[in-house]
């Protein structure tokens, strides 16, 4: 698939997604989403990639939906309406996207440019980590739209920010800068502008350098989807089985010796291909 | 409804719920629940009424149950023990209370003025943001008093302040002030005494002023409802269908013009009688 | 059962397990998990406990897993591997550790006094408050083993610091000071090395000393088990038996009248034989 709206690179482990419509200030389309959705089943399909970094290119990082006749349709497309709401033509896109975030294999680090609004900020939650620019400024404007939080925010935000802080920002659908969003939880850093790609690089370098691929996998799927689960017990019984196994694992017995010989680990195991058998333990929901 | 325990008052879309006995601190009977339940009712069917502020007058905002015997029963009445406790007359009055907010269409907004202790600490959880003065105090006593902490307030507050600083408030029962309320996340901002009113009356003002009165309905049962579900599927085949059946709405078409003018919107739809087909999209459980 | 991995003792209403191997950095074996858990059924069993406070002999907390083969067994265990991951053989002992202290009825206080890595970090998770030294480090260190975050800490560590921070710190796998934990919300307060176990004990004696222990144990269950209920009515449901029931028992004249009185209470009822009836209003779950 040959990218538009989207750029694709990979250096040294680390996978960059930038969103690349700076003239429409990153407007969503459904293309970009299409070529989003695409990037994620490459990174999760090619072991060279330890981690992803989402920016956007030029000022902004994604200024919400484009609106605009051209875009390639969108939520507000003027297409028949369909009689039966859980025909999958209803979905959001947006969701599409967060959804397919969720199910991904690596770390993803947003670095957040600069204005991120609707869409631009709620592609954002399924993200594991958030780093702002100074200069970035967020809105979840939706009531300000006549619409709604979209992308299974509704979801998200909650748990990253908790109850009082995302009801706030979305009832009252205010724009706000890096500092409110660092203060209510939103982003773990705020950084001068030009700081922000090498400290997001940092970051995935971090995990890259020192962390298990299968390891990073399991954990992701782990404090994603565990939490939600009734009981402690639902999560003993998936880490019990992830100990079990992995630590007769070569990737345990390699992390277990460069640790004790002071030396750079070489983890052998591959995310693509070696993920354990108890893996997935759920079935992924379909739209109904 | 003749009020005596509560003043309710409509003014430029914000109603004004003000707990209203001062000479006893505000202590909470079965007479206030059942008028503050009565006006929620008003609040829901009145769509005149954009935002909602609780507050109460005098200095306490409101000291916990009224335990004098004049004070119309409350949680310690001596009536007979039904031997049943799925038996409704076993209902709590402060859940009764937490519930009837949790279904609110509206904003609800916290001006803690003073004394908020026991069930004038757990009625504020439902509220959707909290603002105190900083003469407010606040106490989860339950664990001193030889009871424990009711009005649902075991679902709420951890929601807010983590589970942490859930677990010391009321395992603890200590009486803390504003500055610990701000620090623990409980309140969202302190407020010279002076500045209470003003500015939660700001804050309803920029929901009311900005915002599509239907968005805002569903963005709160969206917001308190979702992030409990098992998968973000959940909160995507409601996103999906809010967005899908908005984005064709007049508030949109009225949301997205005025942006583009850049004048203060008019939206058209209202809560009462034009919330779409799907809400609400569960079945509200019963006491057993 | 004589204890050797860790000490118990209890003085003035306050059990305190110390773990004891400081040769080792109190490392984790099947001894000090067994031992544990039968502190905690003891502390469980003896109505004059009133506070738990966990913490280690010497310079480090729990330094980890021991990994040595003289260690007793451990999650590395070299025994033949079970087909069946349902087998409980494969329970991580982790697990079986902090599944019995979410179990517990009394109010658990983490001291943590040095270096608190792998089990040593998620161990503390289940416990109700922690306080750090400034000497204390934390390590979720788990990817960089080539194994996962055990413990059922998938579920406990998002409840406590929001999801954005633990995926960080189980992502990176990196050591961590005692700042970065407070700043993270994974303690409550940090302390010079000397003010720690004085300060633990502060918090220990304002429960036990103004507190109703059936009381405590009602509401550490509530808090700990109903947020994760769909719907605040079934926190509503419990906390009204428990209203209902507490509020005519021994214990709730006797904090009403001290409270009137402005005298000390003297809790009448005892948690080992005198918990309502409706408790536990769970099935615990097992290992499958």
């Amino acid at each position: 698939m040959e990218y538009t709206a989207i750029r694709y690179s990979l250096a040294d482990g680390i996978a960059t997604i930038t969103l690349d419509r700076p003239e429409k200030m990153n407007a969503f389309t459904n293309t970009m989403m299409a070529e989003m959705i695409d990037a994620f089943d490459r990174i999760d399909a090619d072991d060279d990639v330890r981690a992803v970094i989402v920016t956007g290119e030029g000022r902004a990082f994604c200024a919400g939906a484009d609106l605009t006749p051209d875009s390639g349709g969108g939520p507000f497309s003027s297409d028949d309406p369909v009689s039966d709401l859980s025909d999958p033509r209803v979905r959001d896109g947006g969701g599409m996207l967060t959804l397919r975030m969720f199910r991904c294999t690596k770390p993803v680090i947003g670095a957040i440019n600069g204005a991120a609004v609707g869409i631009g900020a709620t592609m954002q939650l399924p993200m594991d980590m958030r780093l702002a620019s100074s200069t970035a400024r967020f809105g979840f404007v939706f009531a300000r739209r006549g619409i709604v939080p979209e992308a299974a925010s509704s979801w998200f935000l909650p748990k990253l920010v908790g109850h009082q802080q995302a009801l706030e920002w979305c009832m009252t659908g205010r724009v706000f800068d890096a500092q409110e969003a660092l203060a209510g939880g939103l982003v773990r850093s705020v950084h001068a502008p030009e700081d922000l790609i090498p400290a997001a690089t940092a970051l995935a370098r971090e995990i890259a350098d020192n962390t298990a691929p299968v390891s990073v996998a399991l954990t992701r799927a782990m404090l994603w989807r565990l939490p939600s689960a009734p009981h402690p017990m639902d999560a003993h019984r998936i880490d019990s089985r992830a100990i079990y196994t992995r630590s007769r694992s070569g990737d345990a017995a390699e992390g277990i010796s460069s640790f004790l010989q002071k030396r750079a680990a070489n983890y052998p195991d591959r995310v693509a291909s070696q993920m354990p058998g108890f893996y997935p333990w759920w079935d992924e929901p379909q739209y109904e």
